[in-house]
């Protein structure tokens, strides 16, 4: 930015404000002016909200979770099922899920998905905390990752780490998406729909 | 929202967040996890820099533009054309002139537009401290206002109150944008533009 009226101190502001995903230089600016108009109301209780997520929050031990406490509420939860672990890529995954209501097991994040060319591999993914949890009482990990190729190949991968392990590997369903129209979808979705059909 | 994993404090920091402008709730949760994720090199200093924010920048009681100084480092710049005051909606008007470098007098922030109907006549504005300012060795006013009723029907009313303060009140000229297509213009822009038109 060639010159700015405010200094340092909001220039600072705004360039971090831009780092957040969704916010480019310019709704940053806006934001920043927001922030310091609203200085009772929204700066001052995100300034203390950033700094109690800073003290407060922590990384769950066990499925990579983010909570107040380790293990996370959802793995020390004992009305969860306890034999089906559900596994995420992001924890924005496990976010989606949690709001949709539809598991009622554990869940395990990975982290992010096999990307070679990005240098991740195995080892920068919780793989192998996976492959230790994949014992009694656990007897089936349902793969929950995205249909994107990343997605997929890190699937094939973890499905081979798990055979021998004595648990089911299972994936999400493929197919029309509720409320899809099928004008708009691509060939593989449609194949996958086609191949999996079920009788009415 | 109707579950969450991380308990309170991350949903207050995501509450927080989506009340910044072009920040939805969808894109909030993302930058929830992106601080958390990056919390030495992105969450700390921007709860950092938001304290320093609130500590330190304030609005100048002159112009209403903020900076840590008061009066602000424009107002008090004696480089600066002392004769001309270019009055602004908003604080991000006065940064959009400040970055084209195409002032180089005094500015006034209105602090927005006269909206009758959302409470805002000129006593919400700094209308009155604006015709206070109107006087030696202060010769003209330009209304840089939006270019929308708003912004026209305040830069009329502005008109009126700063007559027989001896002071010449001017407006932006109308025209097509820089790079602007004839296609692309709405029929008001095009009439100004063949209204104002120039001899090569």
């Amino acid at each position: 930015m060639a010159k700015q009226s405010a200094g340092t101190e909001i220039e600072r502001l705004i360039s971090l404000l831009a780092r957040l995903p969704g916010l480019g230089h310019r709704s940053a600016r806006k934001a920043a002016l927001t922030l310091i108009k609203r200085r009772s109301d929204l700066l001052e209780p995100l300034a203390a909200a950033l700094n109690e997520a800073a003290a407060k929050i922590i990384t769950c031990g066990t499925c990579g979770n983010i909570d107040t406490v380790n293990p996370c509420t959802i793995c020390s939860d004992p009305r969860r099922d306890q034999t089906l672990i559900v596994v995420v890529e992001e924890i924005a995954d496990l976010w989606a899920l949690e709001r949709a209501g539809v598991v009622t097991s554990l869940y395990h994040v990975l982290g992010g998905h096999l990307s070679p060319l990005d240098g991740i591999g195995p080892e920068q993914l919780s793989i192998g905390d996976l492959v230790e949890r994949a014992a009694p009482p656990v007897t089936e990990v349902l793969l929950a990752l995205n249909a994107t190729v990343e997605g997929q190949s890190t699937a094939h991968y973890l499905t081979e780490q798990l055979q021998g392990h004595g648990v089911r590997v299972t994936r999400l369903a493929h197919g029309v998406p509720i409320g899809g129209e099928l004008d708009y979808l691509d060939e593989g979705t449609l194949a996958a729909a086609i191949k999996s059909r079920r009788t009415l």
